[in-house]
């Protein structure tokens, strides 16, 4: 029997995450947005092993979410430079930020987003852009895309 | 030699993935959010033997993400319900959700988040709550917290 894949599924949540690969890939894409680009970089953040980091890197390059760019010829040299898809994966970065600092740091914050200008630590809200509606909002439902095959049309269904 | 821990860091990031505990568990909380309680019904959403969805819910009850409550005392029946932790993580799903169908999604979008109101799709930004500045903006940077130890205080000094 093939194992079932989380990708199998017309889910965008379950897309996203298939091309994640696993959790250290987004402490990767953490550090990544943070601005680091080589390997001892990754390294020194992580603390995991010289292979198990090339093999994520390997996976993030193949996802698209980094590219892999020579930045020294002799020895040759690469980088791990974030792409479009990579970038945009800031989101859920800051929302997974906010979530953890909210529940599971007893000993108080580690690491705040903070607004520069004004010192004040941000409190992340998402908004719908066309409206400024807050997306806790009760009028905020899933619903079928166009695409929509029959399993996540019947869930998702208006009541 | 220990096996390195993803939760072993100060970074929220970090801590709140451990919580998690694996992919499909994300998936468990889409569901939950969508207001699945039963066994049956994460079954047949997910569609993975009972042995590791019985694991997996064991696993998010334990990280208090999910309650588990008796809704039938003969047979004995228990449903499992969203805690706050757990309802909090809406932000990080909504986040994937938009993140996977941006870049996912060839043949289309599958899922939506619609305002009911007027049948129009959203889309999410971050903003913050106080000023309604989008969190894009470059004023927003990463800082040490009150409680952040030398290896975060380091990596995230003001420049």
């Amino acid at each position: 029997m093939k194992k079932k894949r989380i990708g199998d599924t017309q889910c965008p949540i379950a897309r996203g995450l298939e091309r994640v690969g696993e959790w250290w890939s987004i402490l990767i894409l953490r550090d990544a947005l943070h601005g680091f680009t080589r390997f001892d970089q990754f390294q020194q953040s992580l603390g995991i092993a010289p292979n198990m980091l090339t093999r994520r890197l390997a996976s993030l390059v193949k996802s698209g979410l980094l590219e892999r760019r020579l930045y020294n010829q002799r020895p040759p040299r690469y980088e791990y430079v974030l792409t479009e898809k990579g970038r945009d994966f800031r989101p859920v970065i800051l929302a997974l930020m906010a979530w953890g600092n909210r529940h599971f740091t007893p000993e108080g914050k580690a690491l705040l987003l903070v607004d520069a200008k004004t010192g004040k630590p941000a409190e992340l809200t998402l908004t719908d852009r066309a409206t400024g509606k807050p997306l806790t909002d009760k009028d905020f439902v899933f619903r079928p895309g166009p695409a929509a095959k029959a399993k996540i049309r019947e869930r998702y269904a208006a009541n």
